[in-house]
């Protein structure tokens, strides 16, 4: 056993951040890159260190040189050859232990391993296609339009509403669920543009804005129009170009695995079997049967065979892709719903074609636009830089994040957590939380990790404050917009909102009712945001664990530009001490920001940085940051 | 800390087996199939138990039911959709612990787990291609043509030749290793057929036979004839038609991603630019250099984007792939060299699309053909079942198994270790076998696990008996013959020989000098190859591990028609108890198989199963098989 095996602050650290990763910012096959990794200097340091990469599917492993000493630590750098449009690799570092032996470990992006590991768990840098920056920099914010706010404009009555008023109860689960109409529309958001400013958001995502006949709008009618009931066109381009002034970004949500049955291209060719949109779905021999999603038969799949629907969707100059990327629309972008299923049906598996295919055209129309993809399950497989920009996804952050926080489940739960069949999230520790975030994020090279959405909750989750421990939702705010990706802000949490499903979760704003606020986090999401925004190192800054154990949680986000200490407790936390490889930047009585009950940090004699803490809470500091590349 | 987190014997169990799927033996997409799941009845028994699987990239959650009971354990059992063609899933459980606390578990292909896992460890199953009966039976010998057996016919000298007596020494590492040229030809392979049957091999595989300019003939300068100094096709055929005479099949080498630099291919397109086969290789633009096979200029790599080249080697009715196959040659499959990087250059991969159509291909013209690839990285991304039938890889099997039983590292070692840099394999212990095992082979169907080919060692690598502990071999030789796969013997293991890099064990055999063997092993390898075709468990049967702690590995492979349990120590065990969860079917006087110091069983008052052992060794008895399908 190493010191490196069992501390994390003693063991390696590599990611594709600049300050391990130098070349070119989007980099094509055949540049080289150099590549380094920084060997903490305790006993049993390494003494010699090879990088192993795939070379067209072979293993090449050549000597990494020792090209730096700062004190605590030690760089080993070597080339690193782009042979291939996703270059992987690895490390492989010989130890002496303190008997003299030689042991061998690798080194790969799941951490330290003293037994062989597969590819599949290879840092990774793909080439071609870079994310934008104000991809990376964004804060976004996610309005469900019929929940937002209400212009009080007339809306007409349609025969699948049940019309609601602003404080009627939600039904999370009836055959109303869907039907609950609320009226919020276009204009009402327009008219709160000024609470996101406030917030600090830069995005404002939006879910569906077409004509449908639910209240969550993912069964499109039509693509060719804003749904009137949210105000049409007129109100859609004044809403974008209001937010637009302000400085904030607006995103759409594209349903590319399905539209509504009430679609006009589905009812042209459901009833019409000869009609040229027959082809955009599945249709059985005799037509009379057709795909959906999960068999829902309201939302007929898109038959992604169809050279007619690429056009249509994503090719033509008016697709429905493009055109709302252009004047006088202007989105900035698409959240695309049911990334995971898109293109996807039995023998069928089109999904990356599909992804590349749309990316590609937005880069031609609309350079900079942004492209991320919802993902119910493990998303970095389809995620491999070349299509979606990063997704949306719960697997590596929310869900452990949730694990980590987990209060006691509710007896009153519902008996079924977010697609499995418990009350609430199993409980795990910050060893386990940051083990499953590395497993899960180990498949995404960095450029994507950046643009990956870090959410507490959406639309079709629970709300974090109804799972989490007192104050646990606090906490979890500074790990989202402390964490590499992009912080998801689903409205409402600046209230301290409750939800036991993603159904339950979509209330109405309560702007006027003080009284159904959990709390108002208004300022704590300001002051997080206001933070990402001035330190560079919280958006793509590297992240280096320092102590992950029991209810304590440290980790450092390193950056040429200055650096951010994070510590997080999820409750008391004795004394304990981090070691000397941490320094702090400035005085420990000037944290940067403070929450909760916020971990006490101090030095002893012995120059160790030791963190304890009384409860919950969580502590930013300014950090050093390691040294430039020679 | 469940009584299943710390010991295999209480940790449920699954893979891919007859006992534990039913269904199809080839699947195809809309079958049905029932899964089920083993479960200890220990304290802390899981009570509820579901199936996850991912169906058009959605999970898919649905409870499993306690379909039976058999005293120790519960079957929990639920169907399974072939919604796509590899259908992947995995199992989650709600344990109840000793406080009456509920806490849940994930169970995939690498074991169980108490944190969220990623969708790349699920099981899987695939459709549409199977693989036949008699390459899962196969025990496979390979030899290497120019080192096994000479004839005696005379060789004409070429340039590129060092001739050499058979007793000259092989120089491992110098400018003559692959021009020393001992002379072994077919003839000679045919007379010692006898050799074969007697080991109980039942595939003859031979490294290429083609014309060349090596002794490895790896760089063939022609597929349309065998070499004349092998003696060429009659002897060819009669050599084949031989072995088939004696009940072997005869399996090929054939290098899919490079030719020879002299090949005619290559030296008509090389030097007339506007010849149909340019377009075979990737010259550059004025033609005057090409790709090769890791900068190796004497094997240029081919290029399949080219139609005239998956023609003349696949597609056409005389091709190379298919001609080799029919009458009067007969061939009965290929072993694929260079698998991994076949198809793949820069920008280019087209390796699953190469083996996908050679697949295809063999099916038309010789159904029931073998077709294995060449791995020399993790392999199980590259071999989904519609390709390639299994992989010739050291990842999952022969790697680890070396480090388990390694010895000290040799100060004479050449200090390269088959492609890392360290003298010899790094020492672990059972447990982190059996880890390495499962992580690189979860990637895997079971069909393909099946036709995974299981080496102590080949032509490419050092010999076993060089880098393991004294006996390790023999042990060694007991796993190969008991995991999953196909054991496939590199002549001269069953003389013990050494040899500490590829090159280095290309020794001649040395029929007549047993001085020259480090022990004869031919009564060993007759006796796992018997072992293994009387129990149809060591060929298709579930592995369940039992234990696997520092020097001592326990595992069952049970089966419907009788189960074999397998007890390997590689150093002194004191008595440790497995507990009463596994019992043996006959007396614990009537081992079917003792190897070196076989371990020591025996039951206490309690009924527990104890095992201890002096030392290295290995022991092999019937035990009793789980219930049929209800």
């Amino acid at each position: 056993m190493l010191a490196a095996d069992s501390a994390l602050i003693h063991a390696p650290h590599h990611d594709g951040s600049g300050l391990y990763v130098r070349g070119p910012g989007t980099p094509r096959v055949g540049n080289e890159l150099r590549v380094r990794l920084r060997v903490p200097a305790v006993p049993g340091c390494a003494a010699r260190v090879w990088l192993r990469s795939l070379r067209d599917g072979e293993p090449h492993i050549e000597p990494a040189v020792r090209s730096g000493d700062e004190g605590a630590f030690a760089w080993f750098e070597a080339p690193l050859a782009m042979v291939n449009p996703v270059q992987r690799y690895r490390w492989y570092l010989a130890y002496t232990d303190e008997a003299g032996r030689t042991e061998y470990r690798w080194f790969n992006a799941t951490g330290l391993h003293r037994r062989d590991v597969p590819d599949a768990n290879d840092f990774r840098i793909h080439s071609g296609r870079g994310t934008p920056d104000w991809v990376k920099e964004s804060i976004m914010y996610q309005v469900f339009p019929d929940r937002f706010a209400n212009s009080g404009a007339e809306k007409p009555a349609a025969a699948w509403m049940v019309a609601c008023d602003w404080d009627t109860p939600v039904e999370g689960s009836s055959e109303n669920t869907s039907r609950q109409f609320y009226g919020g529309d276009l204009p009402g958001i327009e008219a709160r543009l000024g609470h996101l400013a406030e917030l600090g958001a830069t995005v404002l995502y939006l879910t569906p804005i077409f004509p449908a006949e639910s209240n969550h709008r993912y069964d499109a009618s039509s693509f060719d129009t804003v749904d009137p009931l949210l105000g049409g066109d007129a109100a859609f381009i004044s809403l974008v170009s209001a937010a637009h002034g302000l400085g904030l970004r607006v995103v759409g949500d594209l349903t590319t695995n399905h539209t509504g049955a009430g679609h006009e291209w589905f009812l042209g060719s459901h009833q019409n079997p000869g009609a040229p949109e027959g082809e955009y779905y599945y249709f059985n021999e005799d037509h009379s049967e057709y795909e959906s999603w999960l068999g829902v038969p309201s939302l007929p799949k898109l038959n992604w065979n169809s050279d007619a629907l690429r056009s249509r969707f994503i090719l033509d100059d008016d697709s429905v892709a493009v055109r709302w990327l252009q004047e006088p629309y202007n989105l900035d972008g698409w959240r695309i719903d049911v990334g995971n299923m898109t293109g996807r049906l039995g023998a069928d598996d089109l999904n990356h074609e599909v992804a590349r295919m749309l990316r590609a055209r937005l880069e031609e129309v609309k350079p900079g636009a942004m492209l991320l993809a919802e993902s119910t399950s493990d998303a970095a497989p389809d995620v491999p830089g070349d299509g979606w920009q990063g997704a949306v996804s719960y697997t590596n952050f929310t869900r452990p994040l949730w694990q980590f926080l987990a209060k006691e489940p509710d007896p009153e739960a519902i008996g079924w957590f977010f697609g499995l069949p418990q009350d609430g999230p199993a409980r795990i520790d910050a060893a386990d939380f940051i083990a499953t975030h590395r497993e899960f994020s180990a498949g995404y090279s960095w450029e994507v990790r950046l643009a990956n959405a870090n959410a507490l909750d959406t639309h079709d989750t629970a709300r974090a404050a109804s799972h989490m421990i007192e104050g646990g939702q606090l906490i979890a705010a500074c790990a989202q917009f402390s964490f590499p990706g992009i912080p998801l802000v689903f409205a409402g949490d600046e209230f301290g909102l409750e939800g036991f499903s993603g159904e339950d979760s979509r209330t109405p704003m309560p702007w006027d009712a003080p009284e159904k606020w959990g709390a108002d986090l208004r300022g704590l999401y300001a002051d997080l945001a206001a933070l990402r925004t001035e330190h560079r190192a919280l958006v793509d800054g590297s992240l280096r664990f320092i102590h992950a154990a029991g209810d304590l949680l440290v980790y450092v986000r390193e950056h040429a530009r200055g650096s951010v200490l994070c510590v997080i407790s999820r409750g008391p936390v004795p004394e304990t001490p981090l070691g000397t490889g941490i320094r702090l930047e400035r005085d420990l009585a000037e944290p940067l920001m403070q929450v909760g009950m916020a971990p006490q940090l101090s030095v002893n004699a012995a120059g160790e940085l030791l963190v304890g803490a009384r409860g919950a809470g969580a502590v930013f500091h300014l950090a050093p940051t390691p040294g430039p590349w020679s």
